[in-house]
């Protein structure tokens, strides 16, 4: 490569998460990385944004002199933009990567993760992002499959970009790293969280209700991204943000003459 | 219409916001109402959900005794998955609708929108959803056009259905209702918060930060939503969850070979 390049680092795990530390070891190879991530777990957080309270960021050491990394008092989304516009303020960014996710964000999950939501937000600003998640919830995952195929993508995207996409959503399953198959440009697949509550009485007597549930995949086409990391593979997908459903229009058009 | 409707209403603003109060009255006109709503403001909470706690519902009667009402600690996603897996347990909701929101949701607004989110949460779920918007951010804003466009819409919806739509994305210019020139069916304009930080210290000397910003819209199409909305007109854009761009998907098979 040419010159240094400057990546940006989030997630959604929190700052001191082991998937984090997985992604900047692996960027720091191609450039100066700046981290500004979460001061405690965010999972879940969609693309929230904080309005109605102040954002607090305090400078941390924990990956050593060469990385420039804050801890963040707010959501993913709010770390980007305070990343674009304060800490980096007016230096080009070359590439943003998010992640690497403890757990899937394949399928719908997209639309629940804060660590995609922090990479799509950096898109929105006109910043190539990757978001990298690894199918293992556990804090102490082996990411080494993941670092492996995180350090492929990230040099050929600073290489030679990523085609006509400017965001992209990969997953990478549990598997060793030897045993991954490769890479596959996919579809979100049809799914959703089919959900149950579970019930309780708090210390006071009054009942409660936690989430929980199981994912219900609707599809099982080979062109799915739950079909490549069901068979071996990372899946990776173009992710857009006009929400327009284009082939709906028509349909509608009825609706102009109530 | 042939028999009464099972409607679920939800919003991001909380459930005492004057927005909520006059969707009720609207959708009370058509159906059995059902309310599930945050016990305060959750504006830009986008898709999140709670899974680190538990959630808790209270029932409450301010909105009359025909209107079975829920106060909800959680989000507005949280929400509308507590009313379809307990409040309506095994019933068939025939509408979701989440609003009116004080403040627009038009163009990639909606991707931040706690009051689109709850809408589109319960699509994904297989009920028909609307999310209504006024271009209004004020507590005591004027609803009496908005009103009266939400009327004709569910109104349409319950007795024709949506096209081949499953989830609208509506918004009410801040108008008077005679002034309001009628719909059209919309795609989301492209646009992007342009950020800037209030920077100030607390009283413990502490720096913070504030998100302010404004809006860049980088599209004067006249077949976005934004158009339609500077032109008096009530815009409806049909939204979709299925999130891969496919047009990229071409350019990004050489992936597939690292």
């Amino acid at each position: 490569m040419s010159q240094r390049k400057t990546i940006l680092i989030s997630n959604d795990d929190g700052i001191t998460a082991k998937g984090i530390k997985s992604l900047i070891e692996v960027a720091k190879q191609f450039g100066d990385v700046y981290v500004v991530a979460p001061d405690s777990p965010q999972s879940a957080q969609g693309h929230a944004i904080t309005l109605e309270d102040p954002i607090r960021i305090y400078k941390t050491d924990i990956f050593g002199e060469e990385v420039v990394a804050y801890e963040c008092s707010g959501t993913p989304v709010d770390c980007i933009k305070i990343a674009k516009h304060l800490v980096l303020k007016g230096k080009k960014i070359d590439l943003c990567v998010s992640g690497i996710n403890h757990g899937s964000n394949a399928s719908t999950n997209i639309i629940y993760s804060g660590t995609m939501s922090a990479a799509m937000e950096a898109a929105m600003e006109g910043i190539p992002a990757i978001g990298f998640s690894l199918l293992d919830y556990q804090a102490d995952a082996n990411f080494d499959g993941a670092k492996a195929y995180a350090q492929k993508l990230i040099a050929e995207v600073l290489e030679n970009g990523m085609g006509n996409a400017n965001l992209l959503n990969v997953n990478i399953p549990q598997l060793p790293a030897d045993q991954i198959k490769g890479m596959k440009v996919c579809r979100q697949a049809k799914g959703y969280w089919k959900e149950d509550f579970l019930e309780g009485k708090d210390p006071m007597g009054r009942a409660y209700y936690w989430l929980t549930g199981k994912y219900e995949y609707q599809d099982q086409g080979e062109e799915s991204d739950i079909w490549a990391l069901e068979n071996g593979y990372v899946s990776i997908v173009p992710v857009q943000y006009d929400l327009t459903e284009y082939s709906s229009l028509d349909s509608l058009q009825k609706l102009e003459k109530l």
